[in-house]
């Protein structure tokens, strides 16, 4: 037994001897709840479906069941799409989600998700816990009754797979390609016809044909698909996906019930779990394109020419000019995260970028 | 009150109504416990100081106070250099601090704090959380009865200050310089004089000339200590801190006695602290550098050229292989960690490196 057990358990034992139960009883009762947590992952899907998992699993066991969270997968107990409005009605008490899920219902989430030539996830990071982002974010939420919580984040994702190679601008024309978010509108601008077809029809309608190209995450995931068989040309990275973020997103009138080391557990797990998340995708990316090289030598790794992506990045302008005009909170989180994403550029190209290539020095010798 | 209070609180004061307070009083007793954590860090020193009592303060939290964490730093209890020490003796529970010093004791450590040409923050977290890295932790502190948390990490550090340009390997001959851990030895086996002066010494040694240069943290702390008013040019990277670690170090014997809620509410209070410390860090530069361009222009950013980080690798390499024949435990470690870092440039080459380099296309567009 366990001394948090034996503690309770000696309590409401001692005292129902007394007779004085009425007292105990209720206390302990209310000392004990459960929530849940919906997701918009399948079950213990890798990266996604384990984090929302290690999530819940935190927050239970830092509690010691005091507050124990049961997680329903995508479609359990709400279709994945309906999780925030889940938490909203109290249906579920918390999401695990990507803001980007939301953004049909309010735009300014693509900020919190991830932009195009935007942050890299420990900028993103940076920015939410120190520069403003965590105040901005709470104020987009804010009308659907949750508050936000960072927590994950897949680092760079890849560009995707494609049948023919992308030399000129013209290549694009035309180009039936799945792809998601503003990466997407930045290619339809540029002419591709772009569709979003669910992760599950992604192989068969790239293996038929009904695609010419297709991007889903990274190369963790996208091997795991199967991808490489469908598709020969793998390019990467992803211009639009630098660093989307996961979320957990709580019914905030349930968080702001919650007693102060309740609301510590939930803020920090989800601190741990969004550290781990990114640890994770790179750990699983590094070793499993390390074994893609070998064992699929036919795919052949690509990245878009400097004209191709000085296009996208002059939709990408486009489409974020457009999004700063809608009103005045989003002009203000526009404003706020592309002044720190200028910045972070500047300072990286001093710090990141040349200690990634001068590695090489070293690796080079074996 | 809080809940847990009165909980608490009523538990006792029923029981004890009743005359069993010889059960209940002892549990209460038994269910709160004060630990010292000692750290190696001033008090509140941005970065470092601030990331240690931001973890004593989620262990208080999120325990309600069922373990307190009191935190003592440098010199406060014991000196800095003792905190590994105190933790093995039980003097204090905890320490806060970073492997690198305690290098000394155990060189293996080297690979958990930072390796020139080595892991980014990222990649070491995920080594050490999916890639057998803390197994092998574990295993160099056991001898020690501590057992190592991943805590923290400064990100890309800056080279150092200089008050001449090195262009040649001739001008590090000689060089007298301030710099710590396996970079300084590597400068030594490239000819410089190499002295690890403390770093209330830095600004002065510098100022007086004793040395020619002066590596500390990266622009954040390395202005807020004035090191640009003593010499002129600043070389950016550092090309042997490419992501230093902090660490939370138990005392093994009291970690394991410990519930398993608290255990985990260490472990992911560490965990958060982490990522929340890399984002910290990552913000603070991207701010300071942008604000030391425009305050200090007489600053001048320079990176060691090809010739120079090649002869650096080449001695890197020397001292990796002498430390890796040291024993079998250390040979493990090295090539564990070894094998990762040659998988993630490879990795890096297709995914950060050219995401970072790409940013300019939209950033470039104001």
């Amino acid at each position: 037994m366990k001394r948090r057990d034996f503690l309770t358990g000696a309590a409401v034992a001692g005292v129902a001897a007394t007779g004085a139960g009425t007292l105990a009883a209720p206390a302990y009762a209310q000392g004990k709840q459960e929530w849940k947590l919906v997701t918009t992952w399948p079950r213990n899907a890798p990266g996604v479906g384990v984090n929302a998992q290690r999530f819940a699993d935190y927050v239970t066991a830092m509690s010691d069941g005091r507050l124990s969270v049961r997680l329903f997968s995508a479609g359990e107990l709400v279709p994945p799409l309906e999780a925030l409005d889940a938490v909203q009605s109290d249906t579920a008490q918390m999401a695990h989600s990507t803001p980007y899920y939301w953004v049909g219902k309010t735009p300014t989430l693509n900020f919190f998700s991830t932009i195009p030539f935007g942050l890299m996830a420990w900028e993103l990071s940076g920015w939410l816990y120190f520069g403003g982002g965590q105040e901005l974010w709470d104020e987009v939420y804010a009308p659907f009754g949750v508050k936000p919580f960072y927590a994950g984040n897949s680092g760079v994702q890849a560009g995707g797979w494609f049948k023919k190679e992308i030399n000129t601008l013209d290549d694009i024309k035309g180009l039936k390609m799945r792809i998601a978010g503003l990466g997407g509108e930045a290619m339809r601008r540029l002419g591709a016809a772009v569709t979003l077809t669910p992760p599950g029809e992604i192989m068969p309608s790239l293996m038929s044909g009904a695609v010419d190209a297709a991007e889903w995450v990274s190369p963790w995931l996208d091997i795991s698909f199967g991808l490489q068989k469908a598709a020969k040309y793998y390019y990467m990275p992803a211009f639009h996906e630098p660093g989307p973020a996961l979320e957990v997103t709580v019914n905030k009138e349930r968080y702001d019930a919650l007693d102060d080391d309740l609301k510590a557990i939930i803020q920090r797990a989800a601190q741990a779990s969004a550290g781990e998340s990114l640890a994770d995708f790179t750990y699983h990316n590094i070793d499993v394109f390390d074994r893609m090289k070998k064992e699929y030598p036919e795919v052949e790794v690509r990245t878009f020419n400097d004209e191709i992506l000085q296009a996208l990045a002059g939709a990408t302008k486009e489409i974020l000019t457009e999004l700063r005009a809608r009103d005045e909170l989003t002009a203000r989180v526009h404003d706020s995260y592309m002044d720190f994403n200028r910045k972070a550029q500047n300072y990286q190209n001093r710090a990141d970028l040349p200690v990634l290539q001068m590695r090489r020095f070293l690796t080079d010798m074996g």
